[in-house]
């Protein structure tokens, strides 16, 4: 698979505001299905489990079997290579300063 | 505009892989739309324009006139926003590591 196929993959998961929420639970530490379809109750299993295929599948997602339950661990490395690619090392300070600077100006209006 | 529909603009936008591309021209400086279609024969003038406004809509992109010239800039703001909302400050060390390790066992292969 080329890397724009795969860069495909990531952005078309991220575009999804459901895949991006279940990314937000799994950040606090990896979960079951189970409880995932718990943290979405307005998402059937099914729905949930289809959500879960398409981020396994974009890597963002690592799926680990426990028995019968799956765990699903958040993988960030496609997010840090996002990152890396527009930012990169050298320009994270000053994009970190910038956030800040921005985040204090809104709060300030 | 909520953040869920703004980040929903910022993953359409980088969801094309001319967009990305365009990003990774901008990333090494400032192009007018004229260096941008330039770097994009394959493209006709109206649709890079329309690519550099779905890029703009989405706060990638910002637009400045000089005279007859439109100097497009790179905004790296949103992305290091994804960074943040997934890696964050904390997990910044550990992921650069990752994505070192990764890279080296991938050049040994």
């Amino acid at each position: 698979m080329s890397t724009d196929d795969a860069d495909d993959l990531i952005f078309k998961a991220l575009s999804h505001r459901i895949r991006r929420r279940m990314l937000d639970v799994l950040k606090s530490g990896a979960a079951t299905t189970g409880t995932l379809c718990t943290a979405f109750p307005e998402l059937d299993r099914c729905t949930v489990m289809q959500h879960l295929g398409v981020l396994e599948e974009a890597g963002l997602v690592v799926a680990e079997r426990r028995g019968r339950e799956r765990w699903n661990h958040l993988d960030a490395l496609p997010v840090h290579a996002i990152h890396e690619r527009w930012i990169g090392p050298y320009a994270a300070y000053a994009a970190s300063m910038l956030s800040r600077l921005k985040r204090e100006v809104e709060l300030s209006e």
